[in-house]
């Protein structure tokens, strides 16, 4: 008989990957077991994600699930792109720094950074590099990739949105949402997801899921002509099609079908606002960055972060730069806050 | 709230990937649950199951969990291969004929297949195309993937093991073991999992965990010096880490860290010798290779095949040759097997 | 100044590649030197180039200079593919055996071989791996490609180049011609090169230079809509293009802008015929394959072929069958072949 | 019979790649013609050249010809990385900005590149990507890239490149030298070779010859352990390896064997100091980089830039702030030099 060897008691501030899955997620996996259902995506879960998906984004939009967001980025991307294809990212894009190299060593693509000081990217920050088309020396720039909310935590509005696939559409270029937190900015801004993708001209989109409460398990959601047809063997092909498919898209199905994805996404991000709020109202620490999904971005002495890593898990940023990372999660709950606050607090005064 | 939406007493022969997972890795999943783990392996979990598979496979052995079995093989040849390596295999091997390129696209390696008639190797057969080392313009033979059991249900002794890996190391080649159904073989030869593949010379080992009952996730075991330092760079930028890795590896753990491998491997054995049997005390139908593990490959018309398939669902293995696969698995009751036979004995008394 | 540091009446029977380069090629290498002329291909002899390629292939003809046949046909293939696609080819062919995985590595392709007893595809061999397309797991066989004349010296007539076109086009599978010997083909068969590639539907073709007398370079001429688009982005990313092209493509012009192509295989196919003959006619030796175009597939004893290669260079085909293989080439004299014929017949008769 | 099909009295300052090919160069050519010798780099040319290099380069080094610079630098940065490693390298070096992305996509690597005022690199600026060994999230910095001279025309002086070898070997990471015209540099340093390159501690070398003057040609020079075990096939997969080699190396002979590689970029460098040093003394035109080698960097009005253009072909170097690239090479006269500055002020006075 398999038992519990954590303690689950233990909770930090390192990583909405730390946390487990949520309970109705849990349940849903319980649900989809027993019998047989046909692998590799023709099961009735995965169709039922389908009808959940057009739901949200539209009726021509077409999910695909795979196992992890590397995956989707990397398979999303390759959709868009011929062979000698380039995407404009921003130089602090998942993609681009966490990935070791996945797009460029198995998706065979080229990415064309640009600085950004809050992790978004702008019109002109992408004509840094939009430019030199038909010249066969350079890697071909025909897709943008943008981070939602982004890794800094920060948010697009829908016209900031707008203006980046207005302006990549008038250039030629498709553009892709990693939403791997997709939940937590529709949360924050109080829009549908398909207001967000859909609505504001997104070509292909990663859905998360993984960040907010589920297992394991991601979407590529198609959402313009063309990349949906070449989907099922770029998966495969690219390792990410799940034999036993219902058991990822159970999961979707569960966060997506329901208001799941939404309360989960609220909360986190509610508890990331108690504890910026607490952050402003402290000395001896700031915030790096506004704070408007479910990140908080501080600045404070490294003595102090180290002693207060020592209390509650949590990563740095930027070492040089004094600068920490903390996350909250669908499970983060107030106690916690304030038990870090507290932390937070002596070990500020201990300095 | 979530709701099961399949029939759950539907159940078919078609593959051991469309039963779902046993009651004990389900509940393994519960127990995982709950609190925060550090993702990306550094949990308790995967600490574990580390100690469990040197449990099986001796101190020297190292697993690292990934999603699938594509993975799982296209990671464990990269890490025997130089950039200019190619790989022996069967002509019916899963990496040369199910994995849509995945090991030359992704992994940049070329496959050398040879014929066989049972899906094995020999050595011999791996004569055929190991030569021509040191001529840049030959891909260099330097490693050998082997599938235990085959793709065809068939079984490697284990003198046929040593003799496998003794020749290849022989020639300077290194041996990989596809272990998709590790479990089926070993239950079958009534040996250990270490004694089948550390015991015979096993360079790296595809441990099998999804067609034995486990929601997701395989393990790359490395057995021999050398591939496990570049494992974890391979593992990330073939896209293969999970973040919250303490779900599969609690996957894992309630299938090897206990008899839970063995029992379910035998009970699938079993069911398959049952249909086995059946099938050879039945006329109009007959064996293509003989019943060694979980899998059933028989001969019959085409047209009773597909009446049967419109009853139970199974998958043509060579329709030209009027050639069908009947898989078990875990959950494989006598009855489903006896209502089978007895299917399969009226379609043929109707033809 | 620089001087001639080898022996220049050394010649063998090794390969077309031993030759070096027909006067008239060296001439025209010198008329396009001098000045300046815009490099990558937008020069006056690349131009021409296109107007005599397309004077031989039809107007829709277009010609790219890349540097070696290695790269023509890992660029040719790739813009016949998405990046799911696979090629059909016969498992003796150049790209399947002596390109140690280029097309697999670099082109990310998969290659299915098909087993042929002379170097040959048929429609049957082509359907032995013509299947499967809309099966994710299968790389997708969506272009066949054959070598005229093969790599074992024989010939497609231009019926069997139709019947295989029509068969692939009609399988919506795409026809890639190797001819790095297409001029010993064409000369052999006493048709044109149009004739035997743009009129059999061919629909892209490896222009071979090399092997005929030219320095260095060969020609990707794309024959049907599509590739051609692609084909600037695709060679440069291969690494093929040239940044001084004219002396590309002034060597492709004095071979192709004159009859020097025909000449110069037609020549190399008699001396063949001639050696040929011989063989024929001398006991202790046997041909493996008819004499079809410039080389000779012979069958001897390996000690008389030990020390006959004492006194003329050559290469084994086949070791453990006996079998060697005997080149002849734009500069291969009669007293050449006679002087060969005499040392074998005395090498036999020593045995 | 092959005539000359363009007005050789055309030249101009566009790339040192329009010019054409020394007349010793094309001597040695012809030399080198004539009977049969040994394919694929088994000549006595390349046998020759191997000396040649060593006795630049010091007895550990030796030369692998390929067809040109992006597949040597591609091929030489392989063999310095395993499959998970990047590269770090100046945003604006010819890897990263005009290879159409060949070494991500061919290479397999991720280049981390560092934005750099002049276009060198310095161990601070390296520091920047310097940094995440052991995170598998991170494309493993293993390498560092440099060119000699640089993309606008500078150099390293010999303790510049002294402290960046220092650097990165401390640092565990290798470096890489691309001399596409290191002749240039080696002229403009008055420095041997073999002092540039093996006495500052780089570990392989792009040994460039196209921009000096030859038809094609450049060698990739192993310098420290490792790499040149590897590379025979590096170079055949990466489809770099030419058949008929004796061809380029007897230019590589004609140039490196002799004084000519000396001549030829002492002459191009005094064209360009000629054409700088008038540039300093004409209003309305400004250097932009300092006139280092060969390259001339200006920056004037693009409409001045245009009229001149339409006399003699150059390119723009940065549209948007007007600047262009005039390139001087082994056949640049001193009348071709004063005929563009009388141009030049004519068309400055216009304006």
């Amino acid at each position: 008989m398999t038992t519990s060897i954590h303690d689950s008691s233990v909770r930090g501030f390192a990583s909405d990957n730390y946390s487990g899955v949520h309970p109705e997620v849990l349940s849903a996996l319980t649900q989809a077991n027993g019998g047989h259902q046909v692998s590799y995506g023709d099961d009735q879960y995965t169709e039922e994600l389908g009808s959940v998906v057009a739901g949200h984004f539209g009726e021509g939009a077409t999910i695909f699930p795979v196992f992890n967001g590397t995956g989707a980025n990397v398979i999303a991307l390759q959709s868009l792109l011929p062979r000698w294809g380039a995407v404009i990212c921003a130089a602090t894009a998942h993609i681009n720094v966490d990935e070791n190299g996945a797009p460029e060593r198995m998706g065979g693509m080229k990415l064309l950074s640009v600085p950004s000081t809050d992790g978004k990217l702008t019109p002109e920050l992408i004509d840094m590099e939009a430019w030199g088309w038909g010249d066969e020396h350079r890697a071909q720039p025909l897709a943008v990739s943008l981070t939602q909310s982004t890794e800094t935590g920060t948010l697009y509005t829908l016209e900031e949105l707008r203006a980046i696939t207005d302006h990549a559409h008038s250039l030629g270029m498709r553009v892709h949402m990693d939403g791997a937190r997709i939940s937590n900015a529709a949360a924050a801004l109080g829009v549908g997801l398909g207001e967000m993708a859909t609505g504001t001209g997104i070509d292909i989109l990663t859905l998360g899921g993984t960040k907010n409460g589920i297992m394991f398990g991601e979407g590529i959601v198609t959402l313009s002509d063309g990349p949906a047809e070449s989907m099922k063997y770029l998966r495969k092909m690219n390792m990410q099609l799940a034999s036993k498919m219902r058991f990822i898209s159970a999961q979707l199905l569960a966060l997506y079908g329901s208001d799941l994805w939404l309360t989960s996404a609220t909360h986190a991000n509610a508890m990331a606002a108690r504890l910026s709020a607490a952050v402003e109202a402290t000395d001896g620490v700031e915030l790096v960055y506004p704070t408007q999904s479910n990140g908080v971005f501080a600045e404070l002495p490294n003595a102090v972060a180290d002693r207060l890593r020592e209390r509650f898990r949590f990563y740095d940023w930027n070492r040089a730069a004094g600068q920490v990372r903390w996350m909250c999660s669908f499970d983060t709950t107030e106690a916690d806050v304030d038990s870090f606050v507290a932390a937070l607090s002596e070990e500020l005064a201990a300095n």
